[in-house]
């Protein structure tokens, strides 16, 4: 099947946005999105914007019944190791279900790697959940590795209550 | 102790890039690190700079033997939440081991809260190794949770050849 992989724009915000709550719904915490499509339009397309997206869309012949056109997205944004200096973190890759097994996930995150590379980011990093085995198997088939398992390291959050009461201190 | 916390300008990159290491060091990964002076020069502090710094610095009276007046750093970069929106990444938290016990790392980290919240961030995320236990209860006790042991979010990376080859792709 043919598709293209390009730049996200204002314009994509609508499909991206379904397809956050396509990919929360997929890993049961529906109730844990709070990220409307204003949210994006406004975080992502700023001057020093928050994330960065690309979306992979079909031709008019393969749009769903529904009339989706874009089936996948990946969110990416910049980041620094203190080891390594430049780097990259993918916080989304996501193809319809319908989609999948067409090489889309692995282009669009391909690309994420090449824009990556071309910025001088030498590492790419992500979460995937414990129990999603077809995902957590295709990363390790592309030559990812499990930093949790391999190294011992544990990703940690400060939310709500506690990071107010942090940012207050009592010092 | 008195002690003041305070964004991190070029001219402290000389003392970050040694606290990088002695953090390395006591994370035994000394071996790991690229990172040089130079680089956080360029990278911290251009248009839109890979990440953000704080330093901890004593008076006169209380430098080091070696005459360290920067005793403690913490390094950050903003990120994105598909789910929650804006949010922070803290990449460094570090306190020299004599300044320890001093109320130094959790200005450190309380700052960090702080810019965050005051830029619209909702979550503070970072990561630490599961064999180092003071640090992680020093989080637990800030309110911080462990999202891999709650939710089973493991850390993956892609990096060097693999890297290269997922940037080449082979559709």
């Amino acid at each position: 099947m043919d598709f293209s992989i390009r730049a996200s724009t204002l314009e994509d915000c609508k499909d991206i946005a379904r397809m956050i709550l396509e990919l929360a719904e997929y890993e049961k915490v529906l109730d844990q999105v709070k990220v409307t499509q204003k949210d994006l339009e406004q975080d992502g397309f700023i001057k020093n914007p928050f994330f960065h997206g690309i979306v992979a869309e079909v031709p008019e012949q393969h749009r769903t019944k529904e009339g989706h056109a874009k089936v996948g997205y990946a969110l990416y944004f910049y980041t620094y190791s203190s080891w390594k200096g430049r780097a990259l973190y993918m916080e989304d890759l996501y193809v319809m279900p319908e989609f999948r097994g067409k090489g889309i996930g692995k282009a669009l995150m391909s690309k994420v790697a090449q824009l990556g590379l071309a910025a001088g980011c030498t590492q790419l990093n992500f979460a995937v959940l414990d129990w999603n085995k077809p995902s957590l198997d295709f990363y390790l088939s592309q030559g990812c590795f499990d930093v949790t398992a391999d190294m011992g390291y544990h990703c940690m959050r400060c939310e709500g209550a506690a990071l107010e009461q942090l940012a207050q201190g009592d010092t």
